[in-house]
């Protein structure tokens, strides 16, 4: 399977120390070695760094670790191909336009039969992944039920949920979606996270030999969210989703949540 | 005034050394230094990697002159702000989907009385340039006059040269734009380029101590072109495009080209 990361922020932070974790897991401590990218949002603009090739030996990678790009909100994901070539159209994070912003999203899972019960008109795919058709379907589904009309962010973080309940009855369909004001999250097999706010403590990494004291890389109003597939620190208590819940964060707090109906998938569905 | 450079090329070719020239316009021997993008393809993937820091002293810029990707269409952008606040919403290139490819566009110029002249519905922009609210205009016009049927290369590109005249007629509008196929230039003031094949030779940056031996670095069966606001290197010869020209380039080849009416703007005009 891939691996999913994310992160939302009352202040600008940087995701250093995360990513530092999870990269490793791209072709060495775990098997994701078939590309990663990080999309940024600063302000209303986000900047992508993309990778075909596996995170932990990836140049690019390395510059993403040691270059601390401050951010309110970021996506992340490293992935191990299933549906679709490795190529750099399909590695995530995919972002879009729609009602004046950036959508940035990334899907961990595989999904099945999507080309019939997922049929798309308006947002075409460019790349051959089950995740990038699910996302252009998606959007089709807010154009067809909003057309130009932003909905309330209650009204639209309900309506993700039911269509990631839909998509989920396809397969596996863990989910981070953003318009970088709001993180969305929907967890269909396995998903975690974590706020961490004054007072700050230490954290180690799982992936990596590294230790971070956040009560010196923060300021006390600072609260900041990681989500990720697994935890990725070993010292701090993650709160693990369950299936078929969702969670809406918004400038490191989780300000909504449900439960949608899911079954609970055997790990045999759950490949990509 | 802000710079472009772009590449298209028939073997996927590293931009490196055309890239450490213009960087160093970007803040060291040239003013454009309120941020600078640019976009590789590859295959039908594209990423770009950006930053609203001058790209003269950016570390993304550095690697972006370390590591070598090989594509065969790249557009590059250094900004000198004008319309619209130095923030990553405003750095060009913008990529932007359209009948299942990415479009990436860059502009160099400034335009007045958009807002009312080019009115769009379809494609939103994001950040508060004039560049951005044009390239939205085109995709606007692309989906009424085309809407799901993507047109041939030859109408498609007759139908962007004549917006692109359009656009021109509100002020300077020198325009790269690509679809990852083809790569179109517009020359509204200012549009150099050359295209490289065998027999190869020496060329020497003019903004930086860099000479680079294309002989050694390429095959006999390598074709590039390189298109750029002003020339990048001294002993070479590079075309100067006219005003209101156009040129279409495929796979390193110049493949079409035209002339609109354009009126020759005075310097005071182009001051973006």
């Amino acid at each position: 399977m891939c691996e999913l990361l994310a992160m939302s922020a009352n202040v600008p932070t940087d995701i250093c120390f995360s990513f530092s974790g999870l990269m490793q897991r791209g072709g060495n401590t775990g098997p994701h070695k078939d590309g990663w990218g990080i999309t940024f949002y600063e302000g209303k603009g986000c900047r992508s760094f993309k990778d075909p090739l596996p995170s932990a030996h990836s140049p690019i990678a390395k510059l993403v670790t040691e270059y601390p790009i401050k951010s309110e909100a970021v996506i992340c994901h490293i992935r191990q191909a299933n549906s679709g070539g490795i190529c750099l159209e399909n590695t995530h994070p995919f972002t879009r336009q729609m009602w004046g912003k950036n959508w940035t999203y990334a899907h961990n899972g595989q999904l099945k039969g999507y080309a019939n019960e997922l049929p798309i008109k308006f947002h075409l795919p460019i790349g051959t992944t089950d995740s990038e058709h699910a996302f252009c379907w998606i959007l089709d589904q807010l154009h067809i039920q909003f057309a130009e009309n932003e909905p309330t962010t209650k009204v639209l973080y309900q309506f993700i949920a039911s269509l990631s309940e839909k998509i989920n009855k396809l397969g596996v369909f863990n989910l981070i979606i953003s318009n970088g004001e709001n993180l969305f999250a929907y967890c269909s097999t396995k998903l975690h996270w974590i706020t961490r706010r004054a007072p700050f403590g230490e954290a180690s990494l799982i992936d990596a030999e590294m230790v971070v004291d956040f009560h010196k890389e923060t300021t006390a109003n600072d609260i900041v969210t990681v989500i990720a597939t697994q935890p990725l620190t070993d010292d701090e208590t993650w709160q693990k989703m369950s299936v078929g819940q969702w969670q809406l964060f918004c400038l490191g707090e989780s300000i909504a949540s449900g439960q949608t109906e899911a079954e609970i998938k055997t790990p045999a569905n759950n490949t990509n």
